[in-house]
């Protein structure tokens, strides 16, 4: 794979690449990972890439890439740039014929997001959204236990994904994490609400397996000076009639990154929270509740597909990411031999998911500007 | 005491009457525990009462008791019947010179709250409101410790109560807990708000020390043919420009009780839940999160006055309903020995909780038929 | 009830009267709460008694109780004294036909242990011993689910119970409840192991439903200057040739009371700890974990005997003790009424576990003090 | 690096590729993956390996990969076969000039490890023993913390690591993992002990800063027909006169691999399980209990070089895991390069203790086969 993105003081560029490598499947043979081209050269060597690989721009990539035989150029690239830079490298990246794996939000506004899906629908290409927490052994066990109708109707859905490090102005410190994500030029319409709120968001239809269809939402501005939204709360209305609440926050101070969902049905509940991420509570109406854990009894063979230890040794945020990763190639491996990718391979978020989060963002955005209560989405 | 309601098959009246009894300084002499006379006669029976206490009516109680030789009748009366049962007695109580302990909420609606906080106030009479869970030695930690400035400006405030036994239309299968809840005619306008919703409410202004004064709802009817709300969230303002979240439901298949708070400011948060009732976790934007135990090292004066054991014999719902009881029972100690109540005394909530309940209960039913965003409270 | 001992600074007494008051059926009447008559008088003022039911030493109030009319002298005596004073009260008691409740452990050596149960036998009075922790109802259903079988032949019994506040000599800074525990002429042989590890070996006799036959002990004395050890662990083996640890220590700097115990058998495992006393985890070798709670679905109906309130209302310390003198007072009624009591009635410690109490305290001393790697018990 | 072991149907194996994967250093070379030649190249090509690199032997590795030329050859080995083949390829590898990564126990006897540190010793190679749960950030907070002296002297160390994977004979249906861990001739002398108990042991003596010099052991055989030990429990002594509790055992029904450790000092306590690897609990005698977790507030700096995540991506036992790997290749390079490797490089366990494993399984066997209470160590 080649990477856009990612070099030094980023975050999620160096996730990716762990997130990458850890079944051995996918190798980093290029990368135009910073806008500074000695920027870029750094990263590359700390990466022990072959330096002719290592581009000062991704549209230079893109087209020594292409130009190289098959089997030889890079097969994927993986976008790991601040959402305004999401989407001009990814349509470049399937103009030239490459499969894309890219961070989230999808794209800066709906708009771009649209094109993009147009762009991958007529192209045929591959495409990878990094909604990490789908990718955890557990979630995808809740998935399938209410997709079986194991809770009976769902009827209700409780997500929230509390931070606090944003409780102060970290982004006048020079905090490089901090500064783009609250720059509406970088970051776009939304500040926490796209950067944990989409994913709340999609966790909630992934595990639910319904829709968002109206939003009512609280949109607020806690640090002083700040442009964009710092802390959100949304009343949630979804396709079967369900209600919800997803709450996401960057200032509740000494909160790490519990992104915590429940679902309840007419017959039980599910409740999984990241900090406990092995482990899924099945709550019943009428007898005791249950500890469903990673590679233990109860698992759907989808799910321990997407594990790698036995019960018991933990698994975490990185292996989750991983799990993205693999499917994604073993559904291009596929391609490559012009076979069916397994179903199991297809799990993975694709552009779909990222148009839906980009009207998600939209569309909440607007409710929180307005005195009516319900929007549709 | 005396006791109005708590007669056979109800289950806040004996729960009442434990907490009354259990720090020895209150003793039940008489009571009206049904409108059926002879349930009223098995009750008392069955609790070794003279069963020349054991009255009729509750007018017949008021009448007679008031007619004995003062430190032979009852010094006040304890209100545990259905809601649209509280004013009347209560008021008739007042009227026949005796001090009031009253479930919640407090009475049928508004209009009769703010009736019965006028009589309490020209009787001058203690007037007791069982919101049991401030009586938690934990939330009265919170309560300090975020008055004493801890965590600096409180910025956001989630409560949440989520029950699941009301599922399933229990109320047609002769639950007479069920039944009542959900009949207009005796919960009042609302259900699962009134009945739970009100406890958040509370118990977040309790917390916190601010007061709502916006809110928009989305109010449920979840099981068919129900009349009441099952189901309600609600978004909040804080008189401070704080915001926060409220969730009561009772269809969440699975749930018990596990009433919870979350109170976060600039420095901080603070987390409760009741099934771990006797630990309060403080997080912090810079240092290790805190466990503060019940009896613990960083108890307050006011927390500890308010256990009965050392730390870790764990406390629970009944001692915090007991600390409702014993602090209001010395406060009418004081009063009838002509004394000042300590200030720790004065701790239990009062006609003025109840006000503001049924205010908060009229609003958010508003709320919830309204098309507009936010309806001050 | 009367009570000996339980005057002013004494912890256990005041727990012992909220537990025999919490149910309404048991009224303190008299007491000899101090060995200093003004102290005993001091405590009776407090407590609301009849000044001449005051007693200057158990002595007296047994002889003047026993000569006053049935139906209004004590129907027993609760005795919550230091170690060294439990033998002789509840000696005389029996002789004067008052059925007795004590504290643990139940005498100060073996020997009294032996001739207290003969005199049990000989009276046919009731005798309970407060075992607290066999009052929780999910000790009790861990109790009920291992005689049923559920899981299968048990094999292996972990119990402990860690304490932290003899990390430091409080015993030479006039904190009363240390220094007779860690005084010889008070405690009798053992210090923790006394004081906690007998409260450890009964709950392990309780819930496996086995008898302990062996054991080999490490005996520690932590803090310098102590006179009996403050630090236990004991191998175990028991009579089905499971085998097990228990571990007794109060010297855990930080720990509170969190006594726990895990128990497996061929098929499953139970675990149950104090901190979170309503639930009892059951683990299985071929199937999820289950999660049964006080009140909730599964427990036995010996088990909601044993409950007063709905599931998810956390009953805690007091409640659990309330049960022993619940059943206790059930049983003395029923001999009253000439009356069989209900098994279920039957379900709090005796002169029996007191005895192996006993037994064990001079079996694992032994053990301490040996070379032998196992002592019979 | 090179693997000997690891082929179709072993579990360490491809936890160790993963391992020594995730941070980019370390690339697979070359293997003997199994004693079956076709076996061992069949998982050469499911791992893309340069088929003239996969051996049949490990002996024909070595000779051949140490007649490659410098750069070219593999640095180093990892041995990931049963306890009976760690010994010879380590001792092989070394003698021809490659570093040894191995997995523990470290050989099948003591007399064997002693030899293996005689070689170590003499070739200067490097050597890295994977007791994987040292490479855990909180574990090495508490290792930090506790050296810091923040707990005192330290007074008592509880470890377990309770199992329930052999709770039936498992070993006669066919299970690889079961069938080597139970047969003497390819286990050694201990079951459950050696491996599982070492772990605890080193985890101990690690997080400690103790060392072990008395056991006295209760070693059982609780499944029928087994001849190796499956359950342990061992009473311990530290060199510094502290004392301790380790259970080991794999018929705890329903466990998965919960290893948790305590330690307490005079001051205040730690407590650690790898069921919420990323939180250490520290508890004080005179303060409340904090939570450090991994990448929060609190971290020493060589904990923080051992994450690779901010603060709430739980990171799990593959990057324990590859902490080691990690290590160990960093001060590979640092040889490679002639330089002094840093302090923290040189955080993984290694042939010392490996030969303290084995000592501390033969006196613990040696103990459960005595009669007298303690065997020194």
């Amino acid at each position: 794979m080649g990477m856009v993105g990612g070099g030094p003081g980023a975050f999620i560029g160096a996730v990716h690449r762990i997130a990458a490598r850890m079944d051995g499947q996918i190798e980093l043979v290029c990368g135009a990972f910073s806008s500074h081209p000695e920027k870029s050269k750094q990263a590359g060597e700390e990466l022990f890439l072959d330096p002719g690989r290592v581009y000062n721009s991704y549209a230079e990539m893109f087209e020594k890439e292409s130009r190289l035989p098959k089997g030889e150029r890079m097969d994927f690239v993986s976008i790991v740039t601040p959402n305004h830079l999401h989407f001009d490298p990814a349509k470049m990246a399937l103009e030239h014929g490459f499969h894309v794996v890219s961070d989230k939000p999808m794209t800066f506004n709906l708009d771009e997001a649209e094109k993009l899906k147009a762009i991958v629908d007529k192209t045929g290409l591959l495409f990878c959204l990094t909604h990490t927490y789908t990718g955890y052994p557990m979630i995808k066990q809740a998935r399938h236990f209410i997709k079986d109708g194991k809770l009976g109707k769902i009827r209700k859905v409780y997500v929230e994904y509390p931070q606090g490090w944003l409780s102060t102005p970290l982004e006048t410190e020079g905090n490089k994490q901090a500064s783009w994500r609250t720059d509406p030029k970088k970051s776009g319409m939304a500040g926490s609400l796209g950067d944990i709120g989409t994913h709340a968001a999609n966790l909630a239809e992934y595990v639910s397996g319904l829709k968002i269809v109206k939003v009512c939402a609280d949109i607020n501005i806690v640090v002083p000076g700040r442009a964009l939204d710092d802390d959100d709360a949304v009343l949630l209305k979804f396709d079967n009639a369900a209600s919800g609440v997803l709450i996401a926050t960057q200032i509740a101070a000494g909160e790490e990154n519990c992104l915590k969902i429940r679902v309840y049905g007419e017959k039980g509940g599910i409740e999984w929270k990241q900090d406990d991420a092995n482990t899924l509570l099945v709550k019943w109406l009428d007898k005791p509740a249950e500890i469903i854990r990673t590679g233990g009894p109860g698992n759907y063979p989808e799910v321990l597909f997407n594990t790698r230890t036995p019960a018991g040794h933990p698994e975490g945020y990185l292996e989750a990411f991983a799990n993205l990763y693999r499917n994604f190639a073993l559904c291009l491996c596929a391609g490559l031999n012009h076979e069916a990718p397994k179903p199991e391979w297809l799990d993975f978020p694709g552009v779909e998911d990222g148009v839906r989060g980009m009207l998600f963002i939209e569309k909440v955005i607007e409710s929180g500007r307005s005195e009516r209560k319900w929007i549709e989405v």
